[in-house]
């Protein structure tokens, strides 16, 4: 129970640094402009700053902790990382994806602004993801830098995410089975945050060689990253969410809670978090925040 | 004249040669993959492939041809800022933005494929222009790698094309005066132009300093490139532009026609291109192509 405690003070803290670190770097990176481009970066800004978890840059920072990089340089490169998990959230809501009305409890951004701005302000924040990754004030390490953007890149399309959101979009009108939904799942959240412990391994000049451990995790609490939110999707409060649940249940897709049921898909996703844990094991307890996180991922109530 | 045929037919060469290489390398590069993710990428391929002036990709491999660079690095780069451009048409075309039919004479994304697909196939081509940018297969040296993925990053977003796509929505309900249709069109085209000869010059290591010339040359040629645009929707065939014309007036939005007039908007774009030639003066036939570009960029029927 000591070690409990200890693990959630210091997920807590971290969690509440870095909701703080990256709101400042968006807020000092996206200076609303005086002319007609107000209202697009007024929208960025909307959707960008104090909202959210902040998952991908945390274990970002966590991961890159581990190495002892600069704190600065994490926090910008988890601004890109959460700029692309934004941008996301932004398309996802339109009203020819999910056509949602609330995020982070408050209306979406074509609600809030108009259609046309939320597009071109996800266009934008996807753009700025790979303006600020390349930004030598990220790292002054050109290899690293070209490494970030190569990494971020790959998760971030077709072969990524936004591959993912297309079977995710799929899903609505085909049976898939669990392996489909777990392919679709490994793409559509998994491809990011294991470009978030990626990232952070990138800036702590970790070898690809010396990575494979950090890729277990990643895989790990990405899988129960997303069993946890089918569990919360099923049984969740929408007033913490922030957003309507029970979408996917309504839509008919399958998903790991419909495929697994609750009981053995909670199972699964503790022992995927008990395995995320187990691969670092050469670490000592500076790797204990994302000991914590992974933990987290599955006890969050939202 | 016998100096235009010269220049003619090295242009014609030269647009037949990049229409091939840029379509082979769009090939190559989006295989289909066997699962749901197929709609995606069909609709990206759609887009990229076949289709357009390329004139971007024109000015990347034309400015790096100047310095001696690999036809296969430009070729790639040279794609990359093609996908930037084939997203934005995407995303422009749709029903909450320009709500456009036809492109290229054909149906838009969003009209063969769905809205939804649209979306994120415009998403995936921003995307895929740093996965391509960032892949050590497009140049050995991870210092222009990164300088790529800036110089292209810059230009994309809510400081470039993005910004100036937010401003001509904003100049649909807005009086603006020449400056802001000029300011409005260096971000909407202007960036993209200056990217692509940017591109081509960091291919070929020049340094900062010895690309002012070209800065120049892109800035004049930008101008003059949108003020033929203009001039082309105002009185332009539209079987051959393979899109509707006369939206802007009909929109009542401000253009450098509805500003000048057609005939100083016409001497207005002779004199830029004729500028941008004076900014080649240090260059030989090597710059031949550059100076033909200028050239077509006002001569263009469509």
């Amino acid at each position: 129970m000591a070690q409990a405690g200890v693990s959630n003070s210091l997920l807590a803290e971290a969690l509440a640094s870095i909701a703080r670190g990256i709101d400042s770097v968006f807020d000092s990176l996206m200076p609303v402009p005086e002319d007609a481009r107000s209202g697009l970066v007024s929208a960025m800004r909307y959707a960008a700053i104090g909202n959210g978890k902040r998952i991908r840059p945390l274990l970002l920072t966590a991961t890159a902790g581990i190495y002892g990089v600069d704190r600065d340089s994490a926090l910008r490169a988890g601004a890109a990382i959460e700029a692309i998990h934004v941008y996301s959230l932004i398309h996802d809501d339109l009203p020819c994806m999910d056509d949602d009305d609330l995020r982070h409890g408050k209306p979406t951004v074509h609600r809030a602004f108009d259609e046309a701005t939320a597009v071109l302000a996800g266009d934008s924040l996807l753009a700025f993801a790979f303006e600020v990754l390349s930004d030598p004030a990220t790292c002054t390490d050109p290899y690293a830098r070209i490494e970030l953007v190569r990494a971020l890149g790959q998760a971030s399309g077709s072969q990524g995410m936004a591959g993912g959101q297309m079977m995710d979009l799929a899903a609505e009108t085909s049976e898939f089975d669990l392996q489909t939904v777990t392919r679709l799942q490994q793409l559509k959240t998994g491809a990011l945050l294991g470009a978030a412990v990626e990232m952070g391994a990138i800036l702590g000049h970790v070898a690809p060689e010396g990575r494979t451990h950090l890729h277990g995790y990643a895989r790990d609490i990405g899988l129960a990253f997303q069993i946890a939110d089918d569990l919360l999707d099923h049984e969740g409060d929408e007033a913490l969410a922030g957003k309507a649940l029970g979408k996917d249940a309504a839509a008919g897709k399958q998903t790991f809670v419909s495929l697994l049921g609750p009981d053995r898909a909670r199972a699964q996703a503790q022992m995927l978090v008990d395995q995320a844990i187990t691969h670092l094991s050469q670490h000592g307890e500076e790797a204990d925040l994302l000991r914590a996180i992974a933990r987290y991922i599955i006890e969050r109530d939202h």
